[in-house]
């Protein structure tokens, strides 16, 4: 897969950060492992902190013998750690930068591709990107100059703006490469080959077929020690702009020409420009009882750490299908999953289970934890005359035994790297998402519209929700393998 | 189920013989154990043997040890063995038929349903109906009374037209219940449910998105000691004109307007008479090696083992999709299936699994032994960017645990006692089914067209039926779980 042994170099800003420890360079290890990453590589980690390589290495390992799937082959590693070096510099500081040239052109032998990965704060989002260009790092004479930035990215409309602005000032945005790791799990990628390999699918998916489609990502964990942070997002930055109107684009996206990154993401964005603006009785913000009491939380906190959203479609394949979005902390379990529920049959002839009525057929993609596909549908009870709903399922694990499921920064790094920008955000994707969600935060804001609702922590949310999808005769739907918890 | 003690009369024409034993009493028994046969019943053994009831009830028993699913229960059996009694009796004498007629009012208290069960050599079904005629045993005075009638129907056109007339000289055909014990399985049932009940299957289910559909009904024993009656059949009328043309028909009806036994069958009829007139070039026929070696069997027999046709149906929903029926004997496994395979998808843009090429969607509705769903799929493969197969599974017996499933006679039966014809053929369905597979079996005959092929026992078949499907660019398939034996 490597012909000749190209050099990339790896700079990860915020080197000595969480996100590093336990994701990139575990992720970064398993590429090398697989082959896919070259050992001419560099991988530079950039902080302030007073480390040496030696540090760096030894700290990093700690990572990737707890996050790594099998035992750590030492020799491997020792390969592997015998590309990663410490870089001290502050991201504040424009000279820094200039040494960070310096330094790099010192250890690559020759013109190489330069992969820069902002782990940091979102606030050096910006400025390191502005200083990077300022240091000439953009610059893609000797090799792709290749930005990686992670979410948040922004905290509104006019911040997203701004964002892309400062960056856009040092890189083009082909160079820009906004991750949404959520759209690097296999589950999420699948969706593409499910409706696009398959032919059976694809002809019942549209509004003639289907009543109605709900996305469900449900966290069990509370804010914990991210509530400072949290209390100044809340759910819908760190949620909805992102990850649900993703998965949201993947389900509905109109079949692209090819799986280019820019054919895929000119049907994303399509999509998600179809979206009609929502009203705000269509929406249901809540939190959790007990959230105001963690630290860093202020104690008259409005921040929702739940919200339920009900949308719709403008286009001739989901006019008038309501689209249900759901998202929460301090619930029952941790999944994600996507449930398109198809309309009831015309007729329906046959005798019911008294006791399950019918149900309609479902068809559930799941993201995590499980990841695999749940349908629903009816089928005759033996020995009796009477219909009820069974499950035909489909299982990752089952399916794929002894491969395991790479971590979703594995895939999206080597796409980084590769140059393959299908599975990142585009701004115009970025700046049609916040067009939706900014209105919905100032119009709870400045109109306390709806009023925000409480749920109780270990519960499905907030009974306005059941209420937002109840108005149009539906429920909440969990389909992919748990007790259904509503 | 049973609200009063409806007294039911069965009489079983054939009571000595191995159908009764193995099939008829034990699907009785275990109607009665689940209380759909009232105990105010009557069975009546009608045979030559000079048995007493004693004799006949000890005969049975061994019967239904050994083919129900759990213990005998005892005292269950005595209630049950009450109901039995024997009557001596000839086939061939009109006088016993009197005779009986008289012996079945003593035994029942006023009047009663009487179902007759020709479960005899074909040779008297004639006359037999006629000679219940005669005895005044068909007139419904006094409660309904059902004829039951084995397979073959007929021989031929001619023959199953003469037998007709013959059944209806005593029978209206509303009385007449032809059985074909596939129709009672579970699966060959849920095929209208799985049309029917779901509304994701019926919009792809047809010309636009289906490629071809296969039906495959394989038996791995060879002819045995049946071989006499088998030489003289053979499997167009073993198989073909009963079993795959009425799987054929609940696969490729229009839905019906209600489960009525008379609505599904208009549909199914519909159905097969939009068959169109079969090509000789279109069949294939066979014998496997080493059958002619048989007890029975003439030296220089001709009669198939094995055929493979490929159909059309004229009609708006199947015009132009290639149907592949093919069932033999000796073949490597004891399999009934039917595959649905759907089109591929207009463009492929996914890379492809090198080693397996591109497989299109097929579901495969496992009518025997494993009774259940496989739909094939196409998924992306982990970890790479390649799409795969993959089977999302549906099983009867683990979807619904601790269902035993019931035998396809023990639901029939109820179906008969209870005067639901749907599971029946009716006489027009076996009509249309003579009228297209008499020109086949004459073609065969008189013309030597396609000349006789040989195959293997245990293989899938010759050389000609790979060579009838492949024209068209197509495989026979196999879904259910088994090994590929292609």
């Amino acid at each position: 897969m490597i012909p000749n042994c190209d050099s990339t170099t790896i700079v990860i800003f915020g080197a000595t950060g969480d996100l590093t420890y336990r994701k990139l360079i575990p992720a970064l290890y398993n590429n090398y492992r697989k082959e896919r990453l070259t050992e001419c590589s560099h991988i530079v980690g950039f902080a302030r902190r007073d480390w040496d390589d030696d540090t760096f290495r030894n700290r990093l390992k700690e990572g990737v013998v707890a996050f790594i799937d099998d035992d750590l082959d030492e020799a491997q590693w020792e390969a592997f750690a015998a590309m990663l070096t410490y870089f001290r510099g502050n991201l504040d500081h424009a000279g820094d930068f200039e040494k960070l040239a310096g330094y790099l052109d010192e250890i690559e032998d020759g013109p190489a591709d330069r992969l820069y990965y902002l782990a940091t704060s979102p606030s050096f989002y910006g400025p390191a990107s502005e200083y990077l260009g300022q240091a000439g790092l953009a610059n893609q004479r000797n090799g792709a100059r290749t930005l990686v930035v992670e979410k948040p990215f922004g905290r509104d409309f006019g911040s997203a703006m701004e964002l892309n602005e400062q960056i856009h000032s040092a890189f083009d945005e082909s160079q820009v490469y906004r991750i949404d790791h959520y759209l690097g799990k296999e589950t999420a990628q699948n969706i593409l080959f499910f409706r696009f390999a398959n032919t059976i699918f694809e002809p019942v998916w549209n509004r003639r077929y289907i009543d109605n489609i709900q996305i469900t990502v449900a966290e069990s964990v509370d804010v914990g020690d991210r509530a400072g942070y949290y209390d100044k997002a809340g759910v819908m930055r760190d949620m909805f702009q992102n990850h649900l109107l993703q998965l949201l684009a993947l389900v509905t996206m109109e079949p692209p020409a090819s799986l280019d990154a820019d054919a895929i993401r000119n049907e994303k964005a399509k999509v998600l420009g179809a979206i009609q603006p929502l009203a705000l009785e269509d929406t249901v913000r809540a939190q959790y009882a007990g959230y105001r009491e963690a630290d860093g939380v202020a104690d008259d906190s409005q921040t929702p750490t739940y919200a339920a959203l009900k949308l719709f479609i403008n286009n001739w394949r989901w006019k008038g299908v309501p689209f249900y979005l759901r998202s929460g902390k301090a619930m029952p379990e941790k999944t994600s999953e996507i449930s398109v529920q198809f309309q009831a049959p015309p007729d329906i002839m046959f005798s019911l289970n008294e006791q399950d009525g019918f149900t309609p057929n479902t068809l559930s993609i799941c993201v995590q934890p499980d990841e695999g596909m749940h349908l629903k549908f009816e089928a005759k009870v033996p020995d009796l005359n009477e219909s009820r709903s069974v499950d035909m399922d489909f299982h990752y694990r089952d399916a794929f035994k002894g491969v395991s499921l790479p971590d979703a920064y594995e895939r999206l790094l080597l796409d980084a790297i590769r140059g393959d920008a299908s599975l990142f955000a585009r701004s115009d994707e970025i700046k049609i998402a916040w067009k939706l969600i900014d209105p919905i935060i100032q119009g709870w804001e400045a109109k306390d519209t709806p009023p925000l609702a409480t749920y109780e922590p270990d519960s499905w949310g907030p009974a306005e929700a059941e209420a937002l999808v109840a108005r149009a005769g539906h429920e909440w739907w969990l389909g992919c393998g748990h007790e259904n918890g509503e």
